[in-house]
């Protein structure tokens, strides 16, 4: 069977708004054919929107808190982020609470960020026309220049350990909300996580109340974490990959 | 990362009842430690369980024509099944229609059926204490018979080409509906599907009408069998897997 048949490919007519539920389901994509929005929202995702509208100069996703740390020798000016457990990991500045992004913190600063899912997802979709960050904090700014671009999109969610995670799904059932009136064509997962948006959306902490992650976040003792980062809109930067930095795009 | 961190496990107290939204999240679970339902609504699972319920001794499911029509050679009480592009192929009994599998037809007989979602989730299945097979027609035979087992539940949906379908995945949802009230421990895949039947469930031939698969089968002129594989608990047999083959579980 060819690759044309066996991928998703965005429709012939119109543009596609695609969900990509796991990162282990991005090999089906044909990612080179969309602008790839990576969603994390608990927390990596949130927390680099957040840095980046408080003017990091730049944020470096990596996955290993070796290759983090290695950042310490390349120059003073890097922040280094790294928790394992939910406690910041000796000798790093801070961990990936958003609350650590501060303007006080990251202005002018370019911080290597450790996030296993996030770094992941971004790895997988290198051959994107255009790789940007979505959180629910700037999610009507990144809907607005998703709308401007004309081009297909593909949410692509970093979900837990390449399986499905509820958190990020709602999400991309939110830009599709925003997408949608434009006459877009969904696919299945596309559907669906819209239609989880419209059950969750009056009140998506305690929608999320209910999943494993929520749990997970609940021990860890970030639920005020969790609540920052489902704030929607309080910002408007949106975060673009070029090589191997997120930066603000211009 | 050892694989029991890697992948997931069902709960160390209780019960567990896991969807697996695609074959291709296989690999992230410990496969043997769950009885397995396969699930394609549109239309292996669903011909299998009309089919058990006929009456046929046997249902070899097969990936490909060829190895299908290979039976042919081994005598003359296997009937055939494959389709291509919704017509029968040539020189084959009968094709994935549901009404194909009538007792006039299946009873007695083994049938060999042709279908690439199914059989793919089947195979990355084998490992499983147990491999039954589910659809809206066993639905609560099905789920009575899985509260008696008191084993953890993976809830497999055979998907599309690998990737997430919306009729799979709310029939997960309404297999959750019934699980749930036992107490078991859900993950956030098998929120969501409960949920999207939350949602689907008063009118599920309404609500899957907007999926890229109804817009298929509408193409492919075969709207009678979707709407027959929709019919809930008019069958009563559960399939399950012994070797190669599909029998009614005793």
């Amino acid at each position: 069977m060819s690759k044309e048949t066996q991928n998703t490919t965005p429709p012939s007519e119109g543009r596609g708004a695609h969900v990509c539920l796991t990162p282990a389901l991005l090999p089906l994509y044909n990612v080179e054919e969309y602008i790839v929005v990576i969603i994390d929202i608990f927390r990596a995702t949130s927390s680099i929107c957040y840095g980046i509208e408080n003017g990091a100069e730049a944020i470096i996703p990596v996955s290993q808190v070796e290759e983090c740390a290695a950042y310490r020798e390349k120059g003073l000016d890097y922040l280094l982020a790294a928790e394992r457990d939910g406690k910041v990991v000796d000798g790093f500045d801070f961990g990936n609470s958003p609350f650590s992004y501060t303007a006080e913190k990251v202005a002018g600063k370019t911080v290597v960020l450790t996030t296993t899912n996030g770094t992941h997802a971004l790895h997988l979709s290198r051959s994107a026309k255009q790789i940007v960050i979505g959180s629910f904090l700037n999610l009507t700014a990144l809907c607005n220049w998703l709308k401007n671009q004309h081009e297909n999109v593909l949410l692509v969610c970093a979900g837990w350990k390449n399986n499905f995670n509820l958190e990020d799904t709602l999400f991309a059932g939110a830009v599709i909300e925003q997408l949608k009136i434009e006459g877009v064509v969904l696919d299945d997962a596309a559907i669906a996580a819209n239609d989880l948006f419209q059950l969750g959306k009056d009140d998506i902490n305690q929608y999320l109340k209910k999943t494993s992650h929520g749990e997970r976040m609940k021990k860890l003792g970030i639920e005020e974490d969790i609540t920052f980062c489902l704030q929607v809109d309080i910002t408007t930067a949106i975060p673009v990959l070029q090589g191997e930095r997120l930066v603000r795009l211009v």
